[in-house]
């Protein structure tokens, strides 16, 4: 039997730990083709690029092993890799390990998941893995049979159509996780606190996003209590932003 | 009764001819603020500026109209006009109008829509324009009075929490519209071939998105239905990413 065929991608570039760490696991378990992004690319959202020429860089090709990477987006690198540098569909995408969290509304401004929708998008089993750490030895260890489970678990059963996973770790602080859970995505808002500062040449003004993050909600059915709570969070995910709950109440609009 | 506050953005940037129309509707109906990038935002999607600084400047300030443009991204200008330019909130934000489709599955790539997003993510009533048409001069005349109602519908009566409005007007080229369809977005996809050229200096190659776009459905339920019918389209969207059919589905997975 062939091996899977696994692409690796994130936001916070090729050379983050977090990919590292992602892309060993992966070649344990099968044919691994990495494409990431040059440069980070965190906050990239579903962003492509549309106005300059996107270039690659072959890093490695060996045996079950090829990684390149891009000067574009996680969205581009995925688009890339599918369209244009693999033969075959991959198995399934994974996208991280991403240094911050992707739970609840942070997953909207995310390069990492935005990297496994696209890929969903395109009909392929796909998972974001992030971790509630931004130092750049983050310990990855207690993730690391979550990890591999989930992947080996999607290639097993695949996901329904349409289905990204979104799985978060907390900051590996106390030991062990207590356990999955299976999870929605958390009412949040980031509220933005921008900071003037002034350029020392001339006094002007400018501006650095400095934003404050608020759960509007104590749950125990969503991600963001799942990671207080020291578990890892799980969330299936879906990209029809449709508020179907809503059509009917609007549809007299149509003779306004 | 004091005048409603308007605020105005999009992602073609503050010279696009999109929302210099918008801008002039948007002052028949209120007081007005406009903050737009500086330059062409599109397929930015939610992306926000977090490694440079940003910087703004003042293009006009008088009686009930006040107009910025910043060096960011659309949610860029969506957070800054309300945490640092407003002193209060707006009672609607309106981004467009776009120059091409937001209409199904391009929301998740539009800077346009992400600043209708993130203006109902902070509770403010908020409404997305596009109109299919690439065209400088596209003419927008036929999209005037739908614009207008919409304004005053939502002004008057607001919008259901975390609810923005992605509005879509067909490329004008049959008179006026059809009337107005109340939608869900359609399932379709991208699909990516890249162009390959050589860069004429050193013979290397580079690349160019150029996708192909294909309707999964014929469906009178959806947006691209109504679209390719000559009416204008309107689907109520949210944010949640939930897909919460495959929760129980996947509950299992917390004893792997």
């Amino acid at each position: 039997m062939s091996k899977p065929l696994i692409l690796v991608s994130n936001d916070d570039g090729y050379q983050a730990p977090g990919i590292r760490f992602l892309i060993e696991i992966a070649k344990t378990i099968g044919e691994v083709v990495v494409v990431a992004p040059q440069t980070a690319q965190s906050a990239m959202s579903h962003a492509i690029t549309i106005k300059t020429p996107l270039l690659y860089k072959t890093v490695e090709i060996s045996d079950n092993y090829r990684e390149y990477n891009l000067n574009g987006t996680p969205v581009d690198c995925v688009k890339f890799a599918i369209h244009q540098l693999m033969d075959r569909k991959p198995d399934i995408v994974i996208s991280g390990i991403n240094h911050g969290s992707n739970a609840s509304i942070n997953i909207i401004y995310s390069g990492t998941m935005a990297a496994a929708t696209e890929a969903a998008m395109g009909g392929i089993p796909s998972v974001g893995f992030s971790i509630l750490d931004y130092n750049e030895d983050a310990n990855f260890d207690y993730a690391k049979d979550y990890i591999i489970k989930i992947i080996n678990k999607v290639l097993d059963d695949g996901l329904a159509e349409n289905t990204a996973l979104n799985v978060n770790f907390p900051k590996p602080d106390k030991g062990k996780y207590k356990g999955l859970k299976v999870c929605r995505q958390a009412k949040a808002y980031w509220k933005e606190d921008f900071d003037e500062r002034f350029d020392p040449r001339n006094g002007k003004p400018y501006y650095w996003l400095k934003g404050t993050f608020t759960v509007h909600e104590d749950n125990n059915t969503t991600d963001e209590w799942a990671l207080k709570n020291y578990y890892v969070s799980l969330v299936p995910i879906q990209f029809d932003f449709t508020a179907y709950n809503k059509i009917d109440e609007l549809k007299y609009w149509e003779t306004l």
